[in-house]
């Protein structure tokens, strides 16, 4: 591959009614399309989170924990078919909008241990960027060889497969403008961070760690940290509204917008 | 695994409406979830064909030849929505009636050779297995390494898998109740063969190739064929009707029904 590949992982808070279980957003799932349609970036791998698809039918069974009981098999079976329904909306609406896009469930590739990938079958994968193709990955259940299986995060994936396909970017969609130094859902004095480097972002975590405070960011710096490896690789991660139309496009084709960028920063080695 | 896995196909013009477009035949894939939950086999495979979901769009662009022209590209992705598309609805028919189904692409997992399995990750797909969960695959489109991509059966994957999984037998549900010696859909005095060994088959092959005539037996030899690698190292392919209630759960039980069985036979070693 010569052009780097941008990876775009859409919040499952941003594609689907999150008060709603099982509700996908349709119309921002459509104008979401059309923007990645129109920005004609390429090679791109999409990943979307669950939302209220997957997240309340995994937690009913507690399939992050880990297996415990018999009785859950069956509810990591539903929470994978929840995110195949999800999955399956968002690649239709892809494709209306002419992007040849291809579903991709991590559960049949990703093998975890202890939450984290531990192994990850990505030949098809690189061939279906090579041909053009536009992979559409998912947070999704997957087997774990210590606990059994567990929920593997689009966040820990996006960063994962930004590592092993050499991406350029990491484009973040999010229902807020990007990192606050507050919660910015709740605390009207939340400032945006609009750039932030790896030194600076380990120093904030580090303060918010030592306070022992619930992630005072409204949840952001939990998403931010497990970018962190990919960065600290050199590719950096811009985090955007993309409830706000055309923000989305505007990140894609790299113009200036509202949000905040995570860079490597100055070089310690 | 201590017991040997059943590899169990049905056909895709069983739970789809043939002559209909991306018509699922719902009442069929109910009443063979309830058929196969009640039959309670375990470790089980199902594979499932493509019938009108699949087939009409992989011919409209021709995905089965290869690669020829950039404007077939979006022709892959739609043929590979489809078949997930019908994938989703017989994982959520079987989770309805209790089975821990987990839909598998093939997609993701093999790249094929000219038409041929030349690669699959079976790693996450044995250990969902092992775990008690029931593995739904299905014909799909693949990337190829010589035409670039295909159309893989679930006639092939099916044998392929067999053998990969050390299965103690496969199940084929079809429309017919076997293989017979015509095409019964057309010729009356068609009679089925309940019992073929490898050698008669081969015979059978050999004389229908010899006469250069289309299948006599209605496209069931091609589709025998197809089995033919897994019968030849010791596993046994049962034809059946999954039409006739009743049946699937009759095979899958092991109990005595109309059908044919394929068996390696005499040994020439």
């Amino acid at each position: 591959m010569s052009v780097k590949p941008t990876i775009l992982k859409l919040g499952g808070s941003v594609i689907t009614r999150k008060e709603k279980p099982l509700t996908p957003n349709t119309p921002m799932i459509r104008r979401l399309a059309k923007e990645i349609s129109e920005a004609n970036v390429s090679p791109l791998v999409i990943i979307h989170g669950g939302g209220s698809f997957g997240h309340p039918i995994a937690k009913e069974h507690g399939i992050k924990g880990g297996y415990k009981d018999p009785s859950q098999i069956i509810g990591f079976s539903k929470t994978h078919l929840a995110m195949l329904t999800l999955n399956r909306l968002v690649v239709a609406s892809l494709i209306n909008h002419n992007i040849p896009a291809v579903g991709v469930q991590p559960s049949s590739i990703v093998i975890s241990k202890s939450g984290r990938i531990h192994f990850m079958e990505d030949k098809p994968l690189k061939k279906l960027l090579d041909m053009g193709f536009v992979p559409v990955l998912h947070g999704d259940t997957v087997l774990d060889s210590e606990i059994g299986f567990t929920i593997l995060s689009g966040d820990q994936l996006a960063a994962f497969l930004a590592i092993e396909l050499g991406a350029g970017r990491i484009i973040m969609g999010i229902d807020v403008n990007g990192l606050y130094t507050a919660d910015p859902k709740v605390d009207p004095s939340a400032t945006l961070i609009s750039h932030i480097t790896l030194r600076e972002l380990k120093r904030l975590q580090h303060k918010i760690r030592g306070a022992k405070v619930t992630d005072v960011t409204g949840g952001m710096l939990g998403k931010v940290v497990e970018l962190m490896p990919a960065v600290e690789r050199g590719i950096p991660a811009i985090i955007i509204s993309a409830i706000k139309p055309d923000n989305l496009y505007r990140a894609l084709r790299r113009e200036k917008l509202v949000g905040t960028t995570i860079e490597k920063g100055e070089s310690f080695g």
